[in-house]
């Protein structure tokens, strides 16, 4: 490409090149839409007696995320996850994306590009296509509306209201990464993030998280597989927020044990460090996209062996209980306390 | 409802009561969905052995709307018949939509309900059901991605890039009346309307096409049940341009007759009074959400015995003829000129 194409803002650019340029960065593994892009709509042929499981998300700059600390590559790598993450907390295998984009004129053609590289990074690791979008011009800020499709087996499907009284609550991974990464971003200029020698690897690891999440495909899919899971859904508001979604729909209450939260070393070095209280950042802190679920007792030891295959860590951090009891905490000494959201609300801006 | 309520920014009620208020508004007739709103995504069971068809459209302030010239039921109610016309385009059959939406945080619940309510209306019409979606505050201007899914028989899809030389070429309904429709908004305020006694019907017949499209469903269907058209899209972005798409797919040309292309007498008498050529808005004017398709010759005579139960006008205004040829018009004097599109490019806002 020129110089001069890289620099001149995408408003110079027909929708019609901005579309074929990127459809080439996509997956073309998986089953091949019958009509892709550029016609008024994808034509899919869908498998019997496959189900099919879709979802829309939106990502809005300075709501959703902000320039100042993630570049285009970043939003475009987050966005894919958020939606395969959303695939996964159903136990589905994602296929499909379309992406709808609102551009500030004066983005350039390469940001652009670097934006539908991030995204295309985490579609081709699963096999996802870009089968079909919109693209528009924005007179103020970047948008971003992903719609997402996979398949299912039928009734098999991973909801968030099927949690019953006495089930073992678990979450993948470790809690708090990406709001501990997010403070690393706006805290710590890269410039002063080589003074803080002994913090240097913890800082590193955790803006990983917050920027490079990893969708749970492989663990939805097992928990759906038997299935293992009584209910699922995705951490993106945050553990103490996504356990108030599962409990209000599955009309359930829950306890969970503070000291069987799992937390990486490094997150609780940074937060000591900061003098945050690392159980916060692992209560509260959103966009982790580790999956939060509900397994009936006696499937907890099958499950315990097949997830070792996939070498996927995971915590039991509590049990389902009746609904009156509402959400709590049982702390080390102890005692326990209601557990109260403090889950970022989009409409709180 | 409270009138306090009603007056109260959207950003002071919770995104799931926002969910809640707005799916009651929906069709609840067609197939449901087993896991609709409420869930990390949606999960469908699909009839085999149709198969699906899907589509994503982007609609920004100010680039394909101004709250100048359209109230939020009027935002919405197009927004939905955009959608409904792009699976119209493809001969299928509107089922489910998702809505991404961000929202000026100012909104007023009651603003917010207006829009849901004019984008169910369509729907409604139509047995489609809102299965999903997500709304965010913008710091800026509002957003609106819709995400359309609908279903066809195998291989009845029909696609921009079946047109084949010989083909006659048609369009539904009369052309270029969204777009005088558009100028009488915003050369007239309501005031002046009346002044105007002789152009008051007219002028009410135009705003009305240009606020309250029709999405033609029926038609799609008919032009692929047999299937009738070899290629058809919708005139979103204006006849020029829009057969210069079907055109560049189905790698052909064309050659249209001006004096065949039809006009409404109240966008005549309009453009005549303010002193535009009817022509210009005909050819070049954008969101009509008419179908533009073609017609083997052999077709041509059931399609238009076909056509008569439906009672949707449809004219041919040309003929496909082979890629070198390009676009063409033929005027009434005999003489031919290249038709170029003057459509409108949201990039070059």
């Amino acid at each position: 490409m020129s110089p001069s194409r890289r620099q001149a803002p995408v408003s110079q650019i027909g929708e019609f090149q901005l579309i074929q340029s990127i459809a080439r960065g996509f997956s073309s593994r998986g089953p091949r839409p019958l009509v892709g892009i550029g016609d008024d709509a994808a034509i899919l042929s869908h498998p019997s007696p496959t189900h099919l499981v879709i979802s829309t998300d939106l990502l809005v700059e300075d709501i959703h995320f902000s320039r100042d600390t993630a570049s285009l590559y970043d939003i475009g790598y987050k966005a894919a996850v958020a939606n395969l993450s959303d695939i996964a907390a159903m136990g589905a295998t994602p296929l499909y994306i379309l992406v709808a984009i609102a551009l500030p004129s004066h983005l350039k053609y390469h940001e652009w590009k670097e934006l539908y590289h991030g995204l295309s990074v985490p579609c081709k690791a699963h096999a996802v296509q870009l089968i079909g979008g919109d693209t528009s011009a924005s007179h103020s800020s970047l948008f971003l509306a992903i719609t997402i499709l996979g398949q299912i087996k039928p009734h098999h499907g991973l909801t968030r209201s099927g949690a019953k009284e006495g089930d073992v609550i678990y979450v993948s991974g470790s809690l708090g990464n990406s709001a501990a990464g997010l403070a690393c971003l706006t805290r710590t200029r890269q410039a002063s993030l080589d003074k803080h020698s002994s913090l240097r690897q913890p800082m590193k690891f955790l803006v990983n998280r917050h920027l490079r999440p990893t969708p749970r495909v492989a663990l939805g899919r097992l928990l759906s597989s038997h299935p293992f899971a009584s209910a699922a859904l995705d951490l993106s508001d945050g553990l103490s927020g996504d356990l108030m979604h599962l409990c209000q729909q599955s009309r359930v209450g829950a306890l969970i044990q503070e000291d069987s939260i799992p937390m990486s070393p490094h997150m609780t070095a940074y937060a000591s460090q900061i003098g945050v209280d690392p159980l916060f950042w692992a209560l509260h802190g959103g966009e982790e996209y580790e999956l939060l679920f509900t397994v009936p007792r006696k499937l907890q030891r099958p499950l315990e062996l097949a997830i070792k295959k996939l070498r996927i860590p995971m915590t039991a951090i509590g049990v389902i209980t009746p609904r009156r009891t509402g959400l709590r905490i049982a702390h080390q000494d102890g005692t326990t306390h209601k557990l109260v959201s403090q889950s970022y609300v989009h409409f709180s801006e």
